[in-house]
């Protein structure tokens, strides 16, 4: 239905309050970009009531304000359970404001009160030193998205709506924001939606035209193509549009009410066994002025509906007075005077407006998620375990079993746990999940398609960026989840594990943001087994990335077998406020522990391999590795050293945690120097076989006081359509170069080791050779084991 | 007009040799995928026949195939300029297999030969040790995308075809690869095509169904949504369905005849100044079967028009004889004895259905666009250098004297320059360049507007992707430009830039490939300057990222001032086959460098600057600095320890070439040991003050033998809406906390030093003081120049 038929019903309220309510928000919202002192004009406006520095966003902050107070209207009328996601997050002043009017603010932030002073210290603390960010941020009540870096929100909305059937979520997008690609593939989610299970999620694009300095995109296509675009999408659209206020007071609340209608009919229907056609949810498009109600023109240009208004329309309210004076009219233009009462509180009849308690957006208990987590229901990960009896002589796919662990997770937590993936569930080989569950599927389904249904637990998209975004939705209003991806394809979603990473150092230093689960990352198809896809699939690099951000924030786990990987799985989905990376490849491989030795060994989260070195004493050279693949290679090379060079004595540890090689000064997880030092000693050469790139090793332990000993093999941007075998060998990573690399750094070896090296570096060659004829590697390498008369066993 | 309404005109030609050409490269694309040997199956197949290890995608092959055998009909029909982009690239076989049938890749690869022993060669090497990979590559000619990472096809087809009015880029869109963000988000390119100075891109949306194990969402939309949708984006949609090859043939056929004459009229409108109307430009969505022509059952399951086909449908063709007779019959199917001649060459009717020469897309020279690559007219980067007669006493906008530079080189340059930005060309302060352009668009406008118009050389849209992207397809097809963003949403590109990196650098290894103009990364919004934006804003670590790829393509910038930036930017923009990352603020900020001394000290790369230091012997202590803000904080601190540690020789260092820091063995640009350890010393204190990641520092330096002297200042993710000198306290990058760094490592400095250090404690204290009072810098502080007495000038 479209906006013109919306208004042959004119609603029957006069909105006089509800403009009353939206010119406070407006008047909070400039007081706070400009205003050091006289919150309240009961004086004329001086320069030095005036900020120094003006940095605040004022241009989309009057759009977002309308919306809130029209959503408090039909909260309060509908009693909804309303979640207020900000794309427009650099709003910063109106989302505040909307908290201070509806008590929320003063009640988590004591200084700020709802009086004369109280309102001062809220104007002095935005944007001030010491005080608040200009952006909906973390501090901000209400909030679960910052929207500084533009394009999340929509995907943010359907995360946290999904497995909260009662939830809704008022999702403002900037037109700005629109053209991002994240945000215009969000648009798709309501095929993963399910109107029985889920909440439902109400997207306002918000058209006020321009960006920074430009206009939008979505803004200068012809209604039509915007109405066709949204269909096309699977919304229907409603178009609100205008620069009256109270023509769009009139337009919005009746629009607002016939699209809730429309989400209630769908709902309705949907739960009650209704007919199985997908209906179109609703959407609106909310075309007002940039700037709105505040300063028409500026030195003889032309701000309010402009790009101009984007930041602060007046800059030298300081030092111009023609601009102070535009300032003071423009505040008193909102008649503060009718609206807060002489201790400068809001007026009883205004207050009244905002909804009670856990119904103010602004205290929805969602948007805290940590408060409504609850623990996860764990099977014991050690039933999945497999036997080890002998270390390095059996095989077992390590995500395969996983798989398993996985399904019983969420068979105990059929609404609080989600797997996403961009389609990867399988070829990751968590095929196990599909027993217990589907994949979340609401478009068409036809005849041979394989567990799709609208409730799967199981979430596959061909993209990263929604995967990411469903996840955090989800996290952030007190679920789990796990996000399986390709190794290098997790790089798609850098920022927004940035932007993530920085939300949950912020929130560790607000008292009263509850934790809530980690962001569990699993990385199987990763850079060693690239087989068929080559060198654009191969980089490692979202390592080095996670660990740039704050060490109280990040975890890297690198598990070298099946047994390790179910016990870290299991750290890392008990764990809370953190972002856990998890590498493990999904091929066949060997196994190292049984479950007891591996739960030690990743307790201790990395350490000596007795069984694998020949040497309880002091050692001639230590193999370290951190990923299966390097392990199996460190293997492999211990086996040739002590096979040809018996009287070498070899230590071999193995990494699961990666941040234990940082200090403990540095990471919560380091090792103390000492530690460190009776492991990979002081003097002696350490030839370290990694996962990734090898300046990570060297970062991590450039402090350390045998630093120059270690000498590290990983991946160095080598790679192509090839042969696992041959990948280690493109790289230098393969065992016959580990064992020319401990020949080299080991004096004094003789003759012996000097034949040895010669021999190692034919063996490459030939297993070179041996893969270009015959388009395999060598069984001999392939399937190689720990030979059990060398374990000692 | 549907497909239906196209099917009215039966077209009079037959097909017949269309289809045996389809069925050529089909039969050559499944031979890739499987034979070892007997490749014209004149011989029974036996298991040794057969690959041991299968690795390739015949899912979209014969969907690539059939456009392409199309496209060459109409190429050759109406003389087309046209590149050939596959957004699904793991079709690898079938785009190798039309360059073989059309003479390219024999020219190319002369071990390839267009006969039997050839075509052993061909299918041999296809994803083999030693061979070429099993995606569209660098190695395929006529590509200028992989389509590894899927999103990109469309944004690189708009990237080709700006400035180039004669060519279209025919571009497949993958069904998987549309449900990511930045194919969804490069629909909209179309608003920033000038149907008068750039050529044409024809969207051909692939239906067949299924990603690796899934549906995909827009095969599964009703076909009137999808219509939608295509429409809402701005395009006219064609729709070609079927599974019967001739059918599909007609279809298809007449579906390109009437696109390329709408195409045609949309240009030829526009051309000769016909109506300014916005026209709607075609697009096709193509729904065939996924793994057409191939297996339909295999071991009782459906394959062809399934998920299952997506990679090899007969997995066991070695060991299961079932397998190996279905993959007999399946090449059977194709008639290779109807299509080859009996030396193995095809035969010449079908030969004669390639287009000729450079009009073969598989050797169009836009695909190898070195070849076209033309020298930007560069004016004098020194006509625009500022005045510097003292260093650091006086103050310029780096980056908006870099923007007169820029203007001119799009003056000078009209159609072979572009500069990309998501909005912030004004922000960044590079607004000169509105004097000789203006922003591209060809959406609607108002008045109002500024500087927008359909041949503008600024291209802004609200998508990092899009800016990218679209710069990848300039520069592939022979242009230039520079990408300028805020440093930490650069991230966005994070794995864009990866695969941009890891195609020049295969690219250097091709003989035939030609060197294009390097990617030239400008990020001004830098992480020390986000006074209004704050914390999420903030993330210096692109660096880090880039330097994960080879030296031999990666170059980073940090001019501390405005003249070393003009030199800087000119040295990037005559590079070739490189990415460079450029980092300046554009807040005023003091310059440093007269332009003979800043060319001077970029060539170095970096270098004492003995104005700053008060030794030309040996030092106490290095002061070293690479980045604008860490080199003003550096210059204070110096100034101070100068004037409080009269006694302390110090030296300062400023590094503008990053790379310069790594030893020469690791990167072409790394300072020789002897050489490094000359400037920086062996023994003494270095105190460095960094741009970005401490870790950055110690990663490029740790094998340096004075490593462990090496303090590292920098960003250690710290930061919220704040003043600019409050920055650098959070992260103790101030110029107060370098005297106390160098003050506790330089031993025996004596009770002045200890006197010094409590006061630069107590001037941090009371700098965090003034500015949560006044909400500004303390100006002694903020206003900091070099006095000129100290500078001894």
């Amino acid at each position: 239905m479209s906006s013109t038929e919306t208004l042959t019903q004119p609603p029957t309220e006069d909105f006089a309050l509800l403009d009353a309510y939206w010119r406070a928000a407006n008047y909070l919202s400039v007081g706070q970009i400009y205003l050091l002192d006289n919150p309240l004009l009961r004086k004329p406006l001086l320069a030095e009531h005036v900020k120094p520095r003006l940095l605040g966003h004022w241009g989309t902050t009057p759009g977002l304000n309308l919306l809130y107070a029209h959503m408090n209207r039909v909260i309060k009328a509908r009693d909804l359970n309303t979640l207020y996601i900000t794309g427009p997050g650099h709003g910063g002043p109106g989302l505040v404001a909307n908290a201070y009017l509806d008590g929320t603010y003063s009640e988590v932030y004591s200084a700020i009160d709802q009086d004369e002073s109280g309102m001062r210290a809220l104007f002095r603390q935005f944007s001030f030193p010491g005080g608040i960010p200009s952006h909906v941020a973390p501090e901000t009540p209400g909030s679960i998205h910052e929207g500084g870096e533009l394009g999340y929100s929509l995907v943010h909305a359907y995360g946290a709506v999904f497995d909260n059937p009662d939830l809704l979520a008022l999702c403002v997008i900037g037109d700005g924001e629109a053209e991002t690609g994240p945000l215009a593939a969000s648009w798709h989610s309501n095929k993963f939606l399910d109107p029985v299970r889920d909440g439902a999620v109400l997207p306002v694009l918000h058209l006020n035209g321009y960006k920074i300095a430009n206009p939008t995109v979505l803004a200068r296509i012809p209604e039509d193509e915007l109405a066709e675009l949204m269909r096309g999408y699977g919304y229907e659209p409603h178009f609100v549009s205008g620069d009256e206020p109270f023509d769009v007071h009139r337009q919005l609340a009746a629009t607002l009410d016939e699209v809730l209608d429309t989400i209630n009919a769908i709902q309705h229907n949907a739960r009650t066994g209704g007919s199985p056609e997908r209906l179109a949810w609703p959407m609106i498009v909310l075309r007002t002025p940039k700037g709105w109600t505040g300063p028409k023109i500026v030195d003889g240009l032309p701000v309010e509906g402009t790009w101009r208004a984007h930041q602060v329309p007046l800059s030298e309210t300081r030092t111009n007075p023609e601009h102070r004076a535009q300032l003071e009219a423009w505040l008193r233009s909102y008649h503060p005077e009718d609206l807060f009462d002489s201790d400068g509180r809001l007026i009883a009849e205004l207050q009244a407006l905002a909804p009670d308690g856990a119904r103010r957006m602004s205290a929805n208990p969602h948007a805290n998620g940590g408060l409504l987590l609850r623990e996860l229901v764990m099977p014991d990960f050690r039933d999945y375990a497999v036997d080890v009896d002998h270390p390095a002589t059996s095989s077992s796919e390590a995500t395969r079993v996983l798989g398993a662990f996985l399904r019983d997770i969420i068979a105990a937590n059929p609404d609080s746990f989600r797997l996403m993936g961009p389609d990867e569930t399988m070829s990751n080989r968590l095929n196990a999940v599909f027993e217990q569950t589907d994949r979340a599927w609401d478009a068409q389904t036809v005849p041979g398609d394989d567990h799709l249904a609208p409730d799967g637990r199981v979430m596959e998209v061909l993209s990263e960026h929604l995967c990411q975004g469903w996840l955090e939705g989800y996290l952030l209003t007190g679920r789990h989840g796990l996000f399986n991806c390709y190794e290098a394809f997790i790089h798609i979603v850098d920022s927004m594990f940035n932007q993530h990473a920085k939300w949950l150092k912020t929130t560790r230093h607000i008292p009263w943001r509850a934790p809530i689960a980690s962001l569990n990352y699993l990385l199987s198809s990763h850079v060693w087994r690239q087989d068929n896809n080559g060198f654009s699939h191969q980089d490692p690099g979202f390592i080095d990335h996670v660990i740039n951000k704050k060490a109280e924030i990040v975890r890297v786990y690198l598990p070298p077998d099946t047994n390790t990987l179910l016990s870290v799985a299991d750290h890392c989905l008990r764990s809370r406020n953190y972002v856990n990376l998890i590498i493990s490849g999904k091929q066949p491989a060997l196994t190292y522990l049984s479950m007891d030795a591996a739960i030690a060994h990743c307790t201790r989260g990395l350490g000596i391999w007795d069984w694998a070195g020949n040497t309880d004493g002091e050692p001639d050279v230590v193999l370290a590795c951190a990923g299966d693949i390097p392990t199996l290679e460190v293997l492999a090379a211990t086996h040739l050293l002590r096979q040809h060079l018996p009287q070498l004595k070899v230590r071999v540890i193995n990494v699961v945690d990666l941040m234990r090689l940082e200090p403990d000064s540095e990471h919560p997880h380091g090792l103390a120097d000492r530690d460190f030092d009776a492991l990979f000693t002081t003097d002696k050469p350490v030839i370290f076989a990694f996962h990734g790139y090898p300046s990570v090793i060297h970062r991590l332990t450039y402090r350390r006081s045998g630093h120059h000993n270690i000498h590290v093999r990983g991946y160095k941007e080598e790679g192509t359509t090839t042969t696992p075998f041959d990948m280690v060998m493109l790289n230098d990573l393969d065992r016959f170069h580990l064992v020319m690399d401990v020949i080299d750094r080991v004096p004094s070896l003789g003759s012996t080791a000097a034949v040895l090296r010669q021999h190692m570096a034919d063996a490459r060659f030939a297993a070179t050779a041996y893969t270009r004829e015959h388009g395999e590697d060598d069984p001999a390498i392939a399937d190689w084991t720990w030979p059990s008369a060398a374990a000692g066993v």
